[in-house]
């Protein structure tokens, strides 16, 4: 039973040399050979080179690497026993991404993606709503979910937030969120907020028979994000979201352990850990430990979005967080695309994912819309609808006035 | 009351348009405007753009970014009213270094430096121990604690790991500590190893009077963390550690409210954070989260380390979290140095840092000297003696002859 972890490197050194060198210092070996490290003890915690892929030579891309000459690029496995750190997320992130992005061999060090054994899932148990108990909580089938951001992010008290809550219900909306900015700053509580909000949400679903699902932002101290997951669902709310890098693995584990609503998980910060090529993460292994911790939701950007990742990286974040880690225990999240959004995007999304299973999140596609947030959400829903059937966005778009109002602004 | 953050930065747009844009993502802006954002509300919860300072003209350092023509590095600091998110370690890490790594502005982004209303000190408390409290425990004055590491750093059994402890107490050892690896994996359970070290710390110290500082890394599940500090308290263990990537910042401050032991911080991972000097974060700004979240000991790398970080990068490290960040609130950590160290890094480390407050690890600089682990210690403390006393280390090598066999090895 073993641990298994993709790499890419960048070195100066001998490939294998370099290679042994991370299986070292990860597990039983140093920089200098020490008494204790017997050839039994080897045998039963020494990290294993499973696999190098050489793939050809490469500037230096990072500073302060040793050795001397050409540097190549290289595809690097890695296995350890389950024995060194067992089923625990946090000592696999010490050991799979722990003190080896400062080796000396390396001018780059990216953790591409990781294969674990079943303990993990059973010990966390991942996503308790993912993707099928998100749609039945929202009442959305056979569609991408609409969804929408409060804006301003943050500097609307509790009652302004509820009052664009209560346009984006009138407009159809299915999901919104509170920026990552807004949590239980003082000048909008979340307890206030969260009581405010949840009214109109009841009011409208009383109308309608359909709850939108908010993601209220509980990003707190565990006991903080404890209390406000259960004001939410006193309240009769039916998600919560928190910000991954701030509440860090075991905060987040603490508060799934006892949620009872999805969670949906904010990646803010992760342009730190993976926007330099050859150094960091990339999302496909990053993500997969908090699908095992139990994120419902997890945030892919989006086809042509504002920031700096390519549409081939959003594609392949959301195909991932879609595809099951294991049969018993899919770990399946929920992708959540946003970021420059509109219903200009829905065709291409569908082409490249070809799924209907995301939240498909725009902030300025819906809102800024000439109809208003209502022609927003229908301009959104007719696209889908038209990508789904074959039909082309232009030719749909002669169909519907809301479509071709989106398409006149924001294509 | 404002919250400042320092920033470097890269961008080929208008430097005004850029750090305007960094304030406005990161408060009550969006990528289009939206109505909500009125002059009034702009003015309570908008960021601001402090300073900026044209550093000229660099390289794009990482894809993506948008623009053309001359890319510029500047120094930029922004500052945003504590009413937004209130006091709150999590959600202040959100708004300083959350979505903003990712915007097209930038082909660099790394926070510097953080000055925070000491509204955070009053509610997080900083370190519990710090530097006095760590004196005081380890029966140590005047001079730094010597450390080591247990190598192998994963696959001793907890008899193995207390033969080695055993071996280290009676070389004189002030501090030892567990392996970032080495947490509660099923070949080394926490309990078992804590009891099995415990027992022989114990012994040690009946013995000499004096107890020899174990650092338990307890990285592990809140509950479990917590757990694990109460047994080695109850063992009369003076030290836990917790690695703090893996804990993350909300699971790290659910300890340190219950913990009555020092915490000793790990920052295995770092690397990731840091290494390109145009991404992440630097070492001052990062570690003042933890110091306010109460980290007792802070690792800083070393003089002439073995991983890629400069000598002038590790002593600024150290320096900061040495001074204090209010009168009140000091939030002083003991820096650790480690990697690569030896008797031979004494007298460079205490010309640069002036300051015999740290702890000083070796792994191999104590374990591998030729008179053993009890020549090491020597060796390491007459260094030290000699450099505080103004002794050229070839003229105090002279007079010791562990130091001498050591700077045979080692210098």
């Amino acid at each position: 039973m073993r641990i298994e972890a993709d790499y890419r490197i960048e070195t100066a050194y001998a490939l294998q040399d370099a290679a042994a060198a991370m299986a070292g210092e990860q597990s039983s070996g140093t920089f200098l050979p020490v008494p204790g490290e017997t050839e039994e003890l080897k045998a039963r915690a020494a990290a294993r080179v499973e696999r190098t892929l050489d793939l050809g030579e490469v500037a230096r891309a990072l500073p302060g690497a040793g050795g001397k000459g050409v540097t190549r690029a290289a595809r690097v496995t890695l296995s350890w026993p389950l024995g060194n750190m067992g089923a625990s997320l946090p000592n696999l992130l010490a050991t799979v991404a722990g003190n080896l992005f400062e080796l000396k061999y390396f001018s780059g060090l990216r953790l591409l993606d990781l294969r674990l054994p079943v303990e993990f899932a059973r010990r966390y148990g991942g996503p308790a709503f993912g993707v099928e108990g998100t749609r039945r909580l929202a009442g959305v089938q056979g569609r991408p979910m609409i969804g929408t951001i409060i804006k301003p992010s943050v500097g609307l008290s509790p009652d302004e937030t509820a009052a664009m809550v209560d346009m984006l219900c009138a407009a159809g909306i299915d999901f919104i969120k509170d920026d990552e900015l807004q949590a239980d700053g003082p000048a909008c509580p979340f307890e206030e907020r969260a009581r405010a909000v949840m009214a109109v949400v009841n009011r409208h679903a009383d109308r309608t028979g359909k709850k939108v699902m908010y993601a209220f932002n509980l990003t707190g101290e565990v006991d903080e994000m404890e209390r406000r997951h259960d004001l939410v669902e006193s309240l009769g709310g039916t998600c919560v979201m928190v910000s991954l890098n701030s509440a860090g693995l075991t905060g987040f584990t603490a508060l799934k352990r006892v949620a009872r609503l999805p969670i949906h998980a904010h990646r803010n910060g992760w342009g730190a850990l993976s926007r330099h090529p050859s150094l960091g993460f990339d999302y496909v292994a990053w993500s997969k430990l908090w699908r095992v911790a139990g994120a419902d939701h997890l945030h892919v950007n989006g086809i042509r979005n504002k920031f700096c990742e390519s549409d081939e990286s959003s594609i392949a974040s959301a195909r991932s967080v879609l595809t099951p880690l294991w049969d018993a225990v899919p770990c399946v999240a929920m992708p959540v695309f946003s970021s420059g959004q509109s219903a200009a995007q829905a065709h291409d999304t569908w082409a490249a994912l070809g799924s209907v299973d995301l939240i498909h999140a725009a902030g300025g596609g819906i809102m800024a819309h000439p109809d208003g947030p209502a022609g927003g959400v229908r301009s959104m829903q007719a696209a889908w609808e038209a990508a789904v059937a074959g039909i082309p966005l232009a030719v749909a778009a002669k169909e519907d006035r809301a479509l071709a109002a989106a398409l006149g602004l924001f294509a």
